[in-house]
């Protein structure tokens, strides 16, 4: 571990998160420009997320399968919004086997055309319907400024696909996706509060009706998507030719969905929730809930180490993620400063006078608190923080949103001005038209991350921008 | 669901694997020439070999994490068994972003070259030693003649990468992963018996300096690699200068292992336990081990409906896999075709008639035996009745590669001939030298699977190829 300090969020808030991924074990830059290394660390994370979300999917009634990697050419062209959206960012594969191939092959950067083009195999009445399908995959899409986990040219995902008879059906899936499956999973076991919105034209998905977006707010004042479900229409349908016979008889074009959520997630957790000692990881999420730091002199070193253990013993047995961090290579001092670095939410000291005194010292990562608890009354004690340091993360996060979310800017200049900061979040009124989108963008360089869903901020007033009536309330911010 | 006859395994082995593959729903062929659509059913199986893979894995002390898709062509070329052994079968992305790249990118055929160059810098002191890590990913193999699951042109699978300070340390891995890892998913989860063993020189992985492999025997009497784990000596720390000062503050080279298995065993599950009626899955291994099927007239089917479902709350509560076929389209005798077809352990018929009498009826796949149990009693039976079918798959695949095996033949022209059949495995002492095992593999097209570590057949007497005396048993068999 290095010893210097890192840099402090305030005054540099790319370089303290580049330095604090790296250090704390999370991922690093690999020899192929934009894809990173996943180490175990922050692939343990991500794990969990997977997990979280993969129960979530099951739960909503989808199954999992699995599409191949590459795609031909001709596959990808068939609807055209998805191939320019995504044209400039494919890799493609001109060569296999030792011989040029007759088609190119793209890498996938998403799967909607292969899946379409399959599933007119699959559907043939309304009995087969709905196709409630994920898959777990990696995807590329070439990235000229790549940052970990946020921007790289190739990361991990899930993405499901789905078809169904009526566009009521197809648009209630897209937003069971948005709050049962991802605000569920990213509130609760991240800790990351969410605005829940709909996106604007000219921020959607390539082909899709409409686009919901999870936005949340990062500590230096930018927002960051973190997980989108597109409600597609019958657009793919068409685009492959998909029909199925109807209950009256007649061919129909099925309506679609689709929805993804990266391993952005584990950014999102590190710039949510970091500080400038390093992470501070959700107890849900934590590959380690607990650390505990054995102290001891020569005369009690077997005494402590064996009391560390037991205390671990019964944390596993409820079961409490806890590591023995008994390495005689290093000294209690420089244990404490890598487990903060790494964002363990609880941090138990053991040293000889506390044992015989039936005490152990634990230590909060996200408030710094330290308390004595009695050794037998551990395993309740460290259950309840555990808890607490959850709830109390959330309400952080939540807290600072609202202190940096600016509602109905007194005009035009504070707008943009807060947005260059970048500040936070500005809710606004919203004439509707893409004229005022496109000016406040150029001005400020900040996107319409959404038109809120829930939590709407006054939707009544002028647009700050040209004065007209407001039809909709939209957010601003900076955006990764 | 096809109500033509499935073909027949005695006559076209290839095209029943085919059919059933396609017909119970396990995958199809995509629109890129070898790259398959694995669907939710056989995704389903694959996802529980994961799971029991994976839980073994982190139970031996290995992490998992995730290198990149694209390797640069010169890493791949660092070690040169390597890039010639994998050079026939990779695919090649040499524009992406819209612009050729300067230098072209592997999609990986296997990682062990990007993660070695990259180990370098994980690696200073002995400290840091091993390095136990495990990866779950796809990679691209070229293929030209492509089948569903045994070979296809991208596959699914995990690969683990060690690192180690002694020779007998990495050898331990070695056999701790081909033992306790896979021998024991395999055998235990999937019911398949595995001869364990040593490959000769000429069927080795590129740059091994050993590898292990468990081998099965299908019921077309031909042999299936259904796992292989490679103790690497120095050579990839050599080709990628790999070092790290020991204990005595030398520099050193570590030593290597990496190990993989794939959804290759999707297709041995298949293969080593169906018959002419479709798949028999092993309950371990079946996403649904139980299929309950209410049988009614129109004056008592909310009865049967009732107990139908009520049973299946109660199996659902031991935690097993059920559902209940109530599909109103369907007559029971299509219901039993295609769930026998799709290989579910047990079926429960449950009529009015039945119920009055306070029984059911349950039909066993493997054996085709049916018996009356007592309602009352269920939870308790289908327990032990699942736990017996998986028995008795394992005992009945252990005695037909008994049988089907041929130890010491008689002489070279026997030999042949069993292994044209191909009738199965031939266990026959060997001399050790590479002319003998090419000259079989001329005459017979079999190879030579493996020098067994266990079960050993006949050690002395005279290799039937050449007559010299024998240094060791092998073991051979026509393969996929």
């Amino acid at each position: 571990m290095s010893t210097t300090a890192l840099p402090r969020q305030s005054t540099d808030f790319p370089g303290w998160y580049g330095e604090v991924v790296r250090r704390a074990g999370l991922a690093e830059n690999s020899s192929v420009r934009g894809a990173m290394v996943i180490k175990p660390y922050g692939y343990a994370i991500w794990e969990t997320i997977q997990r979280e979300l993969d129960d979530r999917i099951k739960a909503t009634g989808h199954e999992n399968l699995y599409f191949p990697l590459l795609v031909p050419a001709s596959v990808l062209a068939q609807e055209s919004e998805l191939v320019e959206g995504f044209a400039p960012e494919v890799a493609v594969v001109t060569e296999a086997g030792g011989n040029k191939l007759e088609e190119p092959l793209a890498v996938r950067p998403t799967s909607e055309a292969l899946i379409w083009s399959t599933y007119a195999r699959w559907m043939q009445s309304y009995r087969d319907l709905p196709l409630l399908y994920n898959q777990w995959t990696n995807v590329v899409r070439w990235e000229l400024r790549p940052r970990l986990f946020l921007r790289t040219s190739e990361f991990l995902w899930h993405e499901g696909h789905t078809a169904h008879e009526t566009h009521e059906e197809a648009l209630a899936e897209t937003l069971t996706i948005l709050h049962d499956v991802y605000a569920d999973t990213i509130e609760r076991v991240l800790a990351i509060p969410v605005l829940r919105g709909r996106k604007s034209e000219s921020e959607r998905f390539p082909g899709a009706v409409d686009t919901y977006t999870l936005e949340a707010l990062m500590r230096d004042g930018k927002a960051l998507q973190v997980a989108t479900s597109h409600y597609l229409g019958q657009g793919f349908a068409r685009a492959f030719d998909v029909r199925y016979t109807g209950r009256d008889g007649s061919e129909q074009y099925p309506y679609a969905t689709s929805w993804g959520a990266t391993t952005r997630l584990v950014g999102s957790v590190v710039m949510t929730h970091g500080d400038d000692r390093g992470l501070r990881l959700p107890p849900r999420v934590a590959p380690q809930q607990v650390v505990i730091v054995p102290i001891f002199r020569e005369d009690d070193r077997a005494d402590v180490l064996e009391a560390a253990t037991a205390i671990a013993e019964e944390l596993r047995a409820t079961a409490v993620r806890v590591r023995v961090d008994d390495r005689p290579e290093h000294r209690p001092g420089y244990k404490f400063n890598e487990w903060e670095l790494k964002g363990v939410p609880l941090r138990i000291e053991i040293g000889g006078r506390d044992l015989a005194a039936g005490v152990v010292t634990v230590a909060r990562r996200d408030t710094g608190d330290k308390q004595q608890i009695p050794v037998s009354h551990a395993a309740v004690a460290i259950d309840e923080m555990l808890t607490d340091v959850q709830a109390s993360l959330f309400r952080s996060a939540r807290d600072e949103r609202e202190r940096r979310t600016l509602r109905d800017p007194s005009g035009y200049d504070e707008m943009i001005e807060y947005l260059r900061g970048p500040a936070g979040f500005v809710a606004a009124p919203w004439c509707g038209r893409r004229e005022c989108e496109a000016q406040v963008k150029d001005a400020s360089s900040a996107t319409m991350r959404c038109l809120p869903l829930t939590e709407p901020p006054a939707q009544s007033g002028a647009c700050p921008c040209c004065g007209r009536s407001a039809v909709t309330a939209a957010v601003w911010a900076q955006a990764y």
